[in-house]
């Protein structure tokens, strides 16, 4: 008992009341074993003065320690450490530090290679530049409207309840919304009860893929390729075939051969700026896909990311608009139309397999951000959004002509790219220097650039890079470039 | 061709630009085979005269199709639809109406009972009362300062990066925030290396669950219990085992006599104010939980869900504190302090764990909404959410105290139950009335109250219900009362 003050450290300067501090520490003791079970206790004026506390404050603390049923009191005998505690043995706690650090790893056993490691991203970091994957710009998403619309649903009365829990499809107001917009603009012919709210494209791949496939089940992917769907594809133990990506996009030929040898259960198809290439599927390829998805009864989920950016003419209608059976799995995303962290997407689906999806979201995920929908919903009424779309496709136009002429003007004979039609990145080739030796010396000079291994699942080497245009203005890119020339030099 | 005027039908109300109508109709047309490939179509002066359009907008809408690659323009020869489009027959296309409907099933079949179904939850409705399960008033959320931090947020120019992509793992400033409050108020050991920022309680519970649990395994949940969660282990295979609750929480010798059988690996257990029951789990038992995941190598999920609202004494210390093997996952959530819609949850583990959570997050859901994280840590920092919840915790001890008071003055011999310690709800039996008849009778008088069939994923019937008291204030409670009586009578 001498060693009260050494197991009782108390801080003045935290912001736990000290009695509480007192209540946590004497947990610790016990279940460490060092104020042992049925041991007696001094009496709370005695505890004080040991402490250098008032008395009111260590009764408040044994309250708390009876109340919690740690100590008991027994009238005119004293308080005690519980008896019937089955108390641990002190074992490898040092005893000159009380409140112990969580182990580095679980005592319990797990599967190592259950869940597949993921790359975690292009981060900015403070003093760097970076030429991302091909994100929009931030810096000219409509926050200041978006914040608006939040607080004018929530202060309405009869909002108050997207507070509480709503439909995990999402609100009806942003599905009724969404639901006419995209009829209007992409040709969907679909209803609210066709949409599912996710958080992004990423969500509704997840989703959708969960429902497809089952662990072994043989699907195709494009190569070069979005490595971000094909790791949730491995995730969920998917066997992944891959097709050659040209000029007019996927070779639908490849598919059709794979399809006769074994029985394929989805294609994954980014088809108007495919990522990485940003080649858009031609709509030969487009149709025949369809029909081998009816012949050979196949899931297509067509992953339109960044719909709303095409400069050579209007953007290409989905293959969604197309399909009459039901072939098409449709995911779609505001987090490219406004901002990465606006986390807003949907998926279109035929209204039984949405059924379903809405199951699987409340299971990961309970529900969105009602307020959020019901902003988002506020923006696209009030004609925020699409004077958005208008202003940033003309800035980024503008962005993608600055960087290709940079591209040309600079680094010349190093590179080999196509003007992209769309999208937010070009699809450089480097023609002599490699790229995992170029992203380090970039680095170095304060530059964030890809090395080019991450298209596809394989880590396949392309040595080519997506440079991403948007969120780069003319005088950033020029930066950017060059410090790209002076890494190849 | 003197079918045109029939084939494209023009809304001048609608949004969409009359050119791009006008192109939609002609894929649609070529699409389904009224257009048939190497058909030549008239000038655009023509048809604009047929369509009573302007020409130039004829004219744009065949150069959006050209660029579509859906019609070709061949000099001195006129506009045909592409011969190399191997356009599918008309099928089933009604020709009266251009523009199909989605499907309601996929043509793909897939396995409808891969996902299984949930409850979609309590939703207000229009013009009714509703008694929850259990959950936080909406009306008294800090929506206002909530708003106001993500505004000053978003204006301050370092932070316009929060609107790029972010960590998958929650923003650095509301992990460090959450480690500081979690060490300090519940003893937890951590750094923000060991917390992931989720969007609630059933995220965490997802992913927790989705690295033990490999199908077939077997786990240990209480009953009645919690089905929101029953519901996520089945979806990921796990074979369930109940074991009976009483009124100190889980009976421990049933787990001991269960892990002495089979492999048990995990148990999932909600040790504060247990889901539907409301009773807490004793320290006694809690100390044997830990001895035997040692024991027996099993992971213990703490869904700590609602810990900061107990009203008898201080909320007591999670399990995680007093983990010193690394068996606990522990699972919290702001949706029940602040309010369900505002979705920010978290989980507190070893570091090697929460790395493969990161990446199961970022496969699922990319990442969380940055500038919310951000604004909630704001709320930490500035004493809001601590203000909140004292606040909160007066309030709600207020309304539990009173909707005790009226189920004895009002339903007396009806009902059994006793007052809970904590939490937002209390469990009630009813002794002679069928819930399930009397949550009937009662919606038809406006009153929404669950009929106890759901306490459990077997849908055991304990004729209990859980009746939430947090978001009814003192004469929304009279008027439930009032209408559940009457339904019993």
């Amino acid at each position: 008992m001498q060693l009260l003050e050494e197991l009782i450290r108390i801080d003045e300067k935290s912001g736990t009341p000290i009695y509480l501090q007192i209540t946590n520490a004497f947990i610790h003791n016990i279940r460490s074993g060092r104020l042992r079970k049925g041991l007696k206790l001094p009496g709370s004026r005695e505890v004080a003065e040991i402490l250098h506390v008032n008395r009111m404050t260590m009764v408040a603390a044994y309250d708390e320690l009876q109340a919690q049923g740690w100590i008991e009191m027994q009238a005119r005998k004293g308080t005690f450490v519980k008896k019937d505690l089955p108390v641990l043995t002190p074992g490898r706690i040092d005893a000159a530090q009380p409140v112990f650090s969580m182990p580095e790893k679980t005592m319990f056993p797990f599967d190592e290679k259950k869940i597949v490691p993921v790359p975690l991203g292009d981060f900015p970091e403070a003093g760097k530049l970076i030429i991302n994957d091909g994100f929009p710009d931030g810096r000219l998403a409509p926050t200041e409207e978006l914040i608006r619309s939040m607080r004018s649903f929530s202060r309405m009365a009869t909002h108050k309840k997207y507070l509480m829990y709503g439909g995990a499809q999402g609100t009806g107001l942003l599905r009724e919304t969404l639901a006419g917009f995209l009829s209007d603009t992409r040709g969907l012919p679909i209803t609210p009860r066709n949409i599912l709210i996710t958080r992004g494209a990423q969500m509704g791949t997840y989703i959708a893929a969960s429902i497809v496939l089952s662990p072994g089940d043989a699907i195709i992917v494009g190569t070069p390729g979005y490595s971000g769907a094909d790791l949730t594809f491995l995730q969920l133990g998917a066997r992944i075939n891959h097709v050659p990506v040209d000029g007019e996009g996927m070779d639908i030929d490849a598919v059709e051969k794979l399809c006769r040898g074994k029985k394929i259960r989805m294609v994954y198809v980014i088809p108007h700026h495919h990522n990485p290439t940003t080649v858009t599927l031609t709509p030969e390829r487009r149709i025949r896909l369809l029909e081998l998805s009816v012949k050979y009864k196949f899931a297509i989920i067509e992953d339109d990311y960044d719909y709303d950016f095409h400069y050579a003419s209007r953007p290409m209608m989905p293959m969604a608009s197309l399909d009459r059976h039901g072939s098409v799995i449709y995911i779609g995303t505001l987090t490219k139309t406004l901002a990465p962290a606006i986390r807003i997407g949907f998926m279109v689906a035929p209204e039984l397999f949405i059924r379903h999806a809405v199951w699987l979201r409340k299971a990961l995920d309970t529900q969105g951000d009602s307020l959020m929908e019901n902003a988002v919903a506020g923006l696209y009424k009030d004609g925020t959004i699409s004077s958005h779309i208008k202003k940033s496709v003309k800035l980024y136009k503008e962005r993608r002509d600055h960087l290709c002429e940079l591209l040309s003007s600079e680094l010349g004979d190093h590179v080999d790219f196509k003007v992209p039609d769309g999208g937010m990145s070009v699809w450089v080739k480097f023609l002599r220097a490699d790229m995992v030796k170029v992203s380090k010396k970039a680095y170095a000079k304060g530059l964030i650039i890809r090395d080019g291994t991450a298209y596809d699942a394989d880590t396949r080497r392309y040595n080519s890079v997506r440079m991403g245009f948007a969120s780069l203005d003319h005088k950033e890119q020029e930066q950017a470039i060059g410090i790209l020339k002076a890494a190849i030099d």
